[in-house]
């Protein structure tokens, strides 16, 4: 990317510390099997298992290798942040023993090396071997740029091209049952600029969804399987046509995303606009039709999948952390390829409420599912809502979810930031409002804000030897925007989200820019079963939600006041600690003990009060809801 | 029971005259697979190969027998509501082969005959033997009390000879997966005065839950299942624990009404008082707990089970119409044992909602799961939403619900009326308000009424040469009844939900009750997330729903006003006829075609149209809602 941006907010600063210094060290020892009590990994294991270094036998999913894959990736970006020698080293020796358990031809696979080296390649659509390589690439990729050193980067370049020589026109069809292996084939392409890895992403996307349907007829073809020999749901894997014809997003959503990430890197790459109408009709569907407030996506647990447009259940919601973390990467690429504003705000939307929901505030414990309310008692009890827990719980030993917060939360920067050089001309972009200081060459710019907590950004020019200009998202939901450049108040020029200042920047600059943050009331669009006629609330970037430590206990007996005005109150909580609580009035409801009785429930005034979402369930276990009905 | 009551009225009259016309021999072809393009049966056939009069394989389902011992039930009281001389002689026919395809012992199950002879009675869990030789006791003691014949009654004796003969105290343990046989051999007892058949029930009832588990141990006894070598969920089968140690309703639906309802047999015949609280316990339980405002019950798919105490689902509801049948019969036993108009309530609201419900208006069309709320385009359609079609399915080759629907409506009398021996005086139980004439030696009553149209029912005693009292269920929802006798009105003496007439009845008394049929809002216990700030509309039995066609299509849109009066008005409508329809002035709202916007939806007055649920899904696939919510 070419530049560098030290987060330094009192926001995001945290996390970035609560990562490098509980979740790295704490995963690494759990893929070490170094802990008591938590389910065995046996990840790095394998790996020593697979280098005949260890006798034993391969344990744990077909996919474990990915877990190895995605530390070192977020102990990269950690590097980056903050170096540390030791882990400098601890990666530098894991990534030795990658290399020792590589074969001689490039393949890496500890499952197959290990336990079935005669069947490989020959189950793409179950075995994840693309998978796990594609993460091992995206390791690579963040290890080579935060470090400087190829030693990962050698190991899976000769995977890739390992990958080249057995996939392509005339040689072996197919594609990842997961996809994954596109988007970091791109990653390869962009850090190496080797044209052959880009051909590979864009084979298996252009591939994918062929006739005769290739898992199809792999499953013919193959007499092991490693979960299921039932005919293959095309949809599940989004190969049920090819990938521009495709209309909706479907199946199993982080798949879906982790695909259409890649299909929008190899469109902006090779600037293929019937690629790129796809990734937009996709995007279109998935945000303007199957996507919570809170930036959730892939409404129901049976496949962890889409359902239907406007599906969006909040009790029995997936909305699986991943899928949230891999909407911000598709965001990401979508920005990349064409700056309009809608990308940035489900970008920050899925950041802000999704994601950091699926971590508790001190690290320590993870949503893989994010429903939108809970009920204790219910919620992870009922054989309908086993999945919608309502207490995050203690780390698994082999995870998704943790891991990819890990890896996105340190590499925020790259979500922050763009620079565009185009015809000659450069334009910065910011993407989010994130306290901190970006450099590239000729440029340093300070970035001061107390966001979210409040509206006001400040853009302090320190060097500008270069000609650049600034381009600002306005977030949609920001109704008065008001921006002041050096001191002086100036008209926006809004295009497409974008504020694009006029002038270049010069050292000195301050630019001050003041979001709106009043809170709001949000509604959801009426075909939207489960909450049309309710309503939630908003303040900047933050969805809120109730929770029943603050509200009595029971939600179902609270209804706001369709009238009432939201006030705002600063809550001083022992463990949010000082929290902008939003309040609006209501009615508590009290009802018979009969089951069903002809008298109506007593109403009475109630105050009801909301935290942001994704603060929720850090004080105990109790309900919460996003959305409340309201009344006249 | 010794007395008859002929069905006369507006209501009741139409729905055997379906049953007796259409339902019943059309599912006569059905099980003789004498229709083209609807799913093979084989019932018929396999007895027909169990006799050796056929060469051919089993086929369907392992509880097949018990489809034909349900279509001769039905068509038993069919007889006896009108003799029909071609019925009758189909009915002995098929009675002769079926004494040809029992075994000489007495064992009669066609599945283990033909298919697994060398594996009789050892899957009690799985493989419904003592539920197919439940089915047909209950058939032959149908057929002998409408027909004085003993051809099935013989058959039916030496199978449950048989069965006494193979368990029991020091010979084998166990009990059946599906309960229906403690129910049957209580029949049977009843109609044979065999003891032995009612120590056969008792000791399946007090053998069930108890250490060790039979089934458990049963599994690890055999080498082979029906459906599956899970571990027993013993739950499921209501065998987790002693029954009189159930606390709360659990598992199949189905199986738990059927098990309590043997369960209350026993417990009167045997005056069991342990076993008596059990029943109450779990009456209590299911009705104040777990039960639809319907009469619905089981609220899950999954297993068609019962889930938590007041997690009640509208539109993912399961209330297979079976169960709520069931819950009937567990009602009726309940009442011999009990005079409690709860019992008689409860009754009359799973008749007239759930039950009606579950067929179509012109009887070609039944539900299996009964929602109180359906999204067309959702339901039916989400994978979460399978099982609640929007719209009845035309009738399946082997089914439980329709033959289940078809015998409890030709034995309506059964549950209407209730003589009582005690101490030489008889007291005449008028459980529900049907018209009719009822008669006993030396009692005549005439019933006339348009209930549930209307909440006038008139007594006039024709004959009373015997010294008789009656007793009428006031219902809990008649608010204000009125009684007049002999033209004076009297003031109610209402014990336990019944009114009891001080006099014993004489010829020429005619005695006029007057129901309250006030429509009423029904709000739920506030426990139930999904109704709770919702009403539902009542008006006598009946419970009213909303439909799109008359409510402009889209329901999710639609808000009761808080206080808004409720209006009857008669429709006239093309398919329903003249029905009391319910109507409350409400608002519709009319949103953004954002995801979500902080534009509140408009809302504009509306008047909402509900009509009683039993009638819905008459006039096409449309949505429909039982709750709505109210608006202040």
């Amino acid at each position: 990317m070419g530049f560098s941006f030290r987060v330094e907010d009192g926001f995001f600063a945290g996390y970035q510390k609560l990562v490098r210094e509980d979740v790295i060290p704490y995963q690494k020892k759990v893929l070490g099997d170094e802990l008591e009590g938590v389910e065995k990994s046996h990840a790095i294991e394998n790996f020593k298992i697979a280098a005949k270094e260890r006798e034993g036998e391969f344990y744990g999913m077909v996919f474990q290798d990915s877990d190895v894959a995605k530390w070192i990736e977020a102990a990269s970006y950690s590097l980056q942040v903050q170096y540390d020698e030791k882990l400098d080293q601890e990666l530098d020796e894991l990534i030795a023993l990658i290399g020792r358990a590589q074969e001689p031809d490039g393949y890496l696979d500890t499952y197959f090396t290990v336990k079935e080296p005669e069947h490989k390649w020959q189950n793409l659509c179950e075995a994840h071997e693309l998978y796990c390589a594609g993460h091992m690439m995206e390791a690579a990729a963040a290890h080579f740029q935060a470090t400087g050193k190829t030693t990962l980067l050698d190991i899976m370049k000769k995977n890739a091209d390992h990958i080249c020589s057995i996939f392509g026109e005339g040689k072996k069809r197919g594609y990842p049952g997961h996809p994954e292996a596109e988007l970091a084939l791109m990653r390869l392409f962009a850090v190496t600029g080797e044209e052959k890895y880009k051909d590979m992403a864009a084979f298996f996307i252009r591939e994918r969804g062929a006739e005769p349907n290739y898992f199809v007829e792999e499953l013919k073809n193959r007499d092991w399987c490693v979960w299921s020999r039932n005919p293959i749901n095309t949809a599940y894997h989004q190969c049920h046509k090819p990938v521009t014809e495709q209309e909706e997003a479907v199946g199993h959503a982080v798949r879906a995303v982790y695909l259409y990430s890649g299909m929008a890197d190899v469109a902006r790459q090779e600037k293929d606009e019937k690629l790129k109408t796809a990734c937009k009709r996709l995007w279109n569907n998935i945000t303007q039709k199957q996507m919570y407030i809170t930036g959730g996506i892939g409404s129901t647990v049976l496949g962890e999948a889409f359902t239907k447009d406007y599906d969006l259940p909040n009790d029995t919601a997936y909305a699986e952390t991943c899928a949230s973390v891999g909407l911000i990467f598709f965001a990401k690429r979508m920005l990349m390829m064409e700056k309009n504003g809608n990308y940035g705000d489900v970008m920050e939307r899925a950041l802000y409420n999704c994601v950091l929901a699926g971590m508790s505030l001190d690290g320590k414990k993870f949503f893989y599912v994010n429903p939108l309310q809970v009920k204790p008692g219910y919620s992870g009890e009922l054989v309908t809502h086993k999945h919608d827990l309502p207490d995050r719980p203690a780390w698994f030993g082999c995870a998704c979810c943790p891991p990819n917060v890990a890896r996105l939360l340190m590499s925020l920067s790259d979500y922050i930031w763009e620079e565009v050089e185009d015809g000659g001309e450069t334009t910065l972009y910011a993407h989010l409002f994130v306290g901190g200081v970006y450099q590239s060459e000729g440029i340093k710019i300070k970035t001061e804000t107390a966001y979210p907590a409040e509206g006001e950004i400040r853009y302090l020019v320190e060097e500008a030897e270069k000609k650049v200009k600034l381009a600002i998202r306005i977030p949609a939901w920001s109704l008065q925007t008001v921006m002041a450049i050096n001191g002086k108040e100036e008209p926006l020029q809004v295009r497409d989200g974008y504020a694009y200042l006029s002038g270049e920047l010069k050292a000195g600059d301050r630019i001050v820019l003041k979001l709106d943050m009043t809170p709001r009331k949000v509604y959801a669009n009426l075909n939207i079963s489960e909450d049309a006629g309710k309503t939630a609330l908003q303040k900047g970037p933050l969805v809120y939600c109730f929770e029943g430590v603050d509200n009595g206990g029971d939600l179902d007996v609270l209804r706001a006041d369709r009238e009432s005005e939201i006030t705002e109150i600063v809550k001083d909580d022992s463990v949010l600690g000082k929290v902008n609580a939003l309040q609006i009035s209501g009615k508590k409801l009290e009802g018979s003990a009969e089951l069903y009785s002809f008298d109506r429930p007593k109403e009475t005034p109630f105050t009801l009060t909301a935290v942001p979402y994704y603060m929720w369930d850090n004080r105990g276990l109790n309900a919460m809801k996003v959305w409340i009905e309201e009344r006249g």
